[in-house]
C-alpha cells in the first residue's frame, strides 16, 4: 500500500514540477522576457498545462486512487497521506468531468478574447469585445453543464477558486457586507475632505522606494535565500518552490503606494512560504482558496500595513527619505494612507470602497451567466450600481466595464473571492488578538515574528490539505462572518474621520 | 503525407516547447533563483528532461518517421521538410540505443559528482574526486557499448556534440594546431614583456563597464525586443525563442575583461537569433554543432572584438570612460587585449594559448577513455603535459585537473569542440573577407549589418538542416583545416610581437 502511495506521490510529483516551471515561465513573462518572446511563450505554456492535465486525468491516477481508499481510512484524517489521497481525489473527480476538448477550447478562446479585451480597453470600445465576451460566457455555460446539477449554476464557477462555497454563502456574507458598506461610504464621502492625502503626492524617486520596502521586507522576514522581488505592471506572487517566492509589485515616482502593493505581495508569498516542508512537491503544497489567500495579503497590507502601530514604528524611517514628506507628520500620513475616497478603478480602490467594486461584479457575474441582463446591456448596468454604490459617475467603458482583464479570460468567480478574502482576514486578526494580546506593541517595536509564527502554525503548515470552510472552522472556531469586518472598518474609519456615533453604533 | 507530416511537426514542437522551458529554467537557476530553489529545480529539469526524452525516443515519433520516407524522398534534400525528417530520423535513431535506466543513472551520477566536484576543487582534493570519475568513466562505456562499434569509442562521444566527425578527424586537425602553436608559445613566451597589459588591471566600475558594452552591442545588433543581458558566474548564451535571445557575462571591477565575454556569448546568441523563421519550434532550430557555434561565438569575441579596426571605432568612445586608461594609447591597449602569455585557468587563456588547453584535456580524455592513463594518474599526466605545452608549473590539482566543470557531467567529447571552433572561424572569416572587401572599413566604422546578413545568409538560417561537415563543405567549399587558423594567428601576434620571420615562413 505503502508503494502505491509513493506511486502517487511520484506520478503527482512531476504533474507539480510542470506546473511549477509554467508558473516560472509565468513570472519570467511579466518580469524578464523579451517581447519577442510572446508568441512562443504562449505554446510553452499551452503544451505544460496540456500534459499537466493530461497526465493528471488519466486512468493511472485514478486506478491509484481507487486502490489506495482503504489506506486512506488507515490514516489520521489530518495526516499529510490521508489528506493528499482525498484532496487529490476531489481534484480528479473535477478534472475528469471536463471533455480535454472543452478545456482546449476554454483556453484558446481565452487567448483570443484576451487580445481583443486589450484593444477594447485601448479604445474604450465594449461593442468590440461583446462577441468574445459572449463565446466566453457560452463556453462558460457548457463549463457548468459538465457537472451534477447544483443550487445555482453559479456554484460550479465559485468552486474553481473556494472550494465547496455555494453562491448563496457567498451572496450572503457580501449582501452584509454592502448593506453596511454603502451607507458608510456615503457618509464618509460627505467627509471627505476631513482627510488630506495630498501628502502622498509629489517626488518620490524609485530608488528610495525599493531601499525602503526592502527596509519593511526584511522585518516581515523577507530573506533573500528564499525569496525575490521585480517590478512589473500588474502585481502578483508567484515562486517555484516553498524556498523560492517570487513577489512582484509596480512603482511610481510622482506618488507613494507601492509599499502597499509590496505588503500585499507578501502576505501572499508568506502563506507558500510557511507550507509545512513535509507537502513540498505535493498539489497540497499551496494555499486551500483564493479567499484564504486573499485574507493573508489584505492582513499583510491593511491590517498591519495601514495600521497606527505599524507607522508608528516605520514612519519615523520613512519620513527622512523622501523630501515630500519633511513637514508631514505622522497622523496626517495615517491619515492620508487610510482615505476613503470612491474612485473608478477597483486596483486603485481604498479599504472600504474596495469591496464595492467586488460586490458590483460579483452580481453582475450572477445576472450575466443567469441570463438576467443581456450582455450588451452591460455597460449601462455597470455604470448605474456605480452610481448607486459609490455615487461615481463612469466616464467610459475603458474605466468602467472594461477595467478587469477576468471576463477576457473566463475567470467568472474570481472575483467575490477579494472581499471574502477582507473578511476573514479580520475574523483571523480576532484570533491573533487573542493569541497576541501585545500584538500592537510588537507591531509599534517593528516585531513580526510572532505574527509570522501564529499563521504558520494555524494556518499556512496545511496547504490544502483542508476544503476552505474546514480549514477556516479549525482556524477560527465558525464559518464565514462579515461581523468582524465590519466592525472593524467602522472603528478604524470612526476614528479617523471622527465618526463616533457610528463607531459606537456596532 | 502532408498530415503524417504536421503530425510529426506538432509532436516535436511540443518536445522543444519542453526543451526551451528547461532552458529558461536553466538559465533562471544561474541568474535570478534564490539559492532556496536549488533543489526544487533539479528536480523540475529532471522531469522536464524525462519527459521530454520519453516523448522523443516514443515508437509513436518511430512510425511517423518510417511513414515519412517516401514524403521525404519527394521534396529537396535542402527543404525544411525534409531536413526536419532527416535530422530527427538521425536524432531518434541515435537516441533509441540508450536505455532509458542507463541515461537516467548518467543523469543521476553526474548530479552526485558534480556536487563532489565543488567540494574537491575547494579543497584541491583529487582524491575526493577520483571515485566520482571513475564511475563517470564506466558510464561512459556503458554508454559507448550501446552503439555499434566505431573506428575508436571516442567517436560515440564526439558524435554527441560534433555530429558525424570521426576522433581520427579531430586528432589530425588539433594536431596540427599543436604542432604549429606550441613553438609559436614559446618564442612569444620568451618576448612576453615585449606587450604590457598593465592598463586591463585598475578601477573598472561596474556599471560604466555595463553602460559601455551596450553601446557595443547595439552596434552589433542587439535589440531590446529580443534580447536581454545578465550577470552570472560562468558566462553562457541560452534562450526560450528566436526573438528571445538571452546573454549572460561576468564582470570585475579590478579588471577590463567582461567585455570580451560578453561579445563572445553574443557570438552564439546571433546564431539562434538569425535562423529561418520557418525552423521555429522544430529541433531544427539551433547551431548546427558545437563547433560551428563555437566558431561565431570566438569570431565576436576575437576576429571582431580583439582586432585592430574594432578597436579604431570603440576605442575613442572606451577610453573617456574610464579614468584608468587616461594616458593609454590605442595601440598600447590593442596590444595588451591580444598579449600572450601561458597561463593556469582554460577559461582565462588568451587567444593563442587557450588552443594547447584544450588539446591537453582532448588527448587525456582519449587516454582516459582507452585506459592508456590510469585514473589515479591523471593529475600527474596533466600537469606534464602543462610543462610540456604551456611551459608552466601546476601548483595545485584546483587549478590544474580539477578546474573544469566537464568531467563531473560526464561531458568528456565536448572539449574539442572549442578549439576546433576557432579553427573554423577563420575558415569562414576568409569567406566573408571574399565577400565583403572593405570589412575592416566598415569594421572601423562600427558597421556590423553586412558580416551580421552574411552570416546570416550563408550559415545561421540553415540551423542543424545539415550535418556540421556538410555545412561547413557549403560554407567554405571544403573540409575542416587548421592552416588559415594558425596563418592568422601568425601574421597578427607576428605584428604584434614583431616577429616578422614568423609570419612570413607561413
Amino acid at each position: 500500500m505503502r508503494q502505491t502511495y509513493d506511486d502517487l506521490k511520484t506520478q503527482l510529483g512531476e504533474i507539480v514540477d510542470l506546473r511549477r516551471v509554467a508558473a516560472l515561465a509565468s513570472w519570467d513573462q511579466h518580469t524578464k522576457m523579451p517581447p519577442g518572446g510572446q508568441r512562443a511563450r504562449a505554446e510553452q505554456l499551452a503544451t505544460l498545462g496540456r500534459i499537466a492535465h493530461e497526465r493528471f486525468v488519466s486512468d493511472e491516477i485514478g486506478r491509484l486512487l481507487e486502490e489506495l481508499r482503504p489506506y486512506e481510512e488507515q490514516q489520521p484524517y489530518d495526516s499529510d497521506e490521508a489528506s493528499l489521497i482525498r484532496v487529490t481525489r476531489r481534484d480528479w473527480e473535477k478534472a475528469r468531468q471536463v471533455p480535454p476538448e472543452l478545456s482546449a477550447e476554454i483556453t484558446r478562446a481565452g487567448a483570443i478574447a484576451y487580445a481583443a479585451w486589450v484593444e477594447a480597453r485601448k479604445n474604450s470600445d465594449f461593442s468590440a469585445f461583446l462577441p468574445y465576451l459572449k463565446t466566453n460566457v457560452e463556453l462558460k455555460h457548457r463549463y457548468v453543464d459538465c457537472f451534477e446539477p447544483t443550487d445555482e449554476l453559479y456554484d460550479v464557477l465559485l468552486d474553481d477558486f473556494e472550494p465547496g462555497m455555494k453562491a448563496a454563502e457567498a451572496r450572503a456574507v457580501l449582501e452584509h457586507v454592502r448593506s453596511e458598506l454603502v451607507p458608510l461610504i456615503r457618509e464618509l464621502a460627505e467627509r471627505g475632505d476631513d482627510v488630506d492625502d495630498s501628502s502622498l503626492y509629489g517626488d518620490f524617486p524609485l530608488a528610495t522606494q525599493k531601499e525602503f520596502e526592502q527596509v519593511v521586507l526584511d522585518r516581515f522576514g523577507f530573506e533573500t535565500s528564499s525569496w525575490r522581488l521585480d517590478p512589473t505592471v500588474h502585481p502578483f506572487a508567484s515562486g517555484t518552490a516553498r524556498t523560492d517566492i517570487r513577489l512582484t509589485s509596480r512603482y511610481f515616482a510622482d506618488r507613494y503606494e507601492s509599499l502597499f502593493s509590496t505588503m500585499h505581495e507578501f502576505g501572499h508569498g508568506l502563506y507558500e512560504r510557511q507550507v509545512s516542508e513535509s507537502l513540498d512537491r505535493t498539489p497540497l503544497q499551496r494555499g486551500a482558496s483564493m479567499s484564504l489567500h486573499e485574507s493573508q495579503s489584505r492582513m499583510w497590507e491593511n491590517l498591519v500595513g495601514r495600521s497606527h502601530p505599524f507607522w508608528r514604528h516605520f514612519y519615523p524611517l520613512l519620513q527622512p527619505r523622501f523630501a515630500r514628506l519633511g513637514d508631514v507628520d505622522l497622523e496626517t500620513f495615517y491619515r492620508a494612507v487610510n482615505k476613503v475616497q470612491p474612485s473608478l478603478i477597483r486596483v486603485e480602490a481604498d479599504e472600504v470602497t474596495y469591496n464595492l467594486h467586488i460586490i458590483l461584479r460579483f452580481e453582475l457575474e450572477q445576472e450575466i451567466m443567469s441570463g438576467a441582463i443581456p450582455l450588451t446591456d452591460l455597460p449601462e448596468a455597470w455604470n448605474a450600481r456605480m452610481k448607486e454604490y459609490l455615487g461615481i459617475d463612469v466616464p467610459n467603458d475603458a474605466q468602467g466595464v472594461l477595467q478587469d482583464v477576468h471576463w477576457s479570460f473566463g475567470g467568472f468567480g474570481y472575483f467575490p473571492t477579494y472581499s471574502l478574502g477582507n473578511v476573514v482576514s479580520v475574523q483571523i486578526w480576532e484570533r491573533i488578538r487573542e493569541a497576541l494580546p501585545d500584538l500592537d506593541e510588537q507591531i509599534e517595536n517593528g516585531e513580526f515574528g510572532a505574527l509570522r509564527a501564529w499563521l504558520g502554525e494555524h494556518l499556512h503548515q496545511y496547504g490544502r490539505k483542508f476544503m476552505p470552510q474546514e480549514m477556516l472552522e479549525r482556524l477560527v472556531g465558525g464559518p464565514m462572518d462579515a461581523g468582524p469586518y465590519i466592525r472593524y472598518l467602522k472603528d478604524k474609519m470612526g476614528g479617523i474621520y471622527g465618526l463616533t456615533e457610528v463607531a459606537a453604533a456596532t
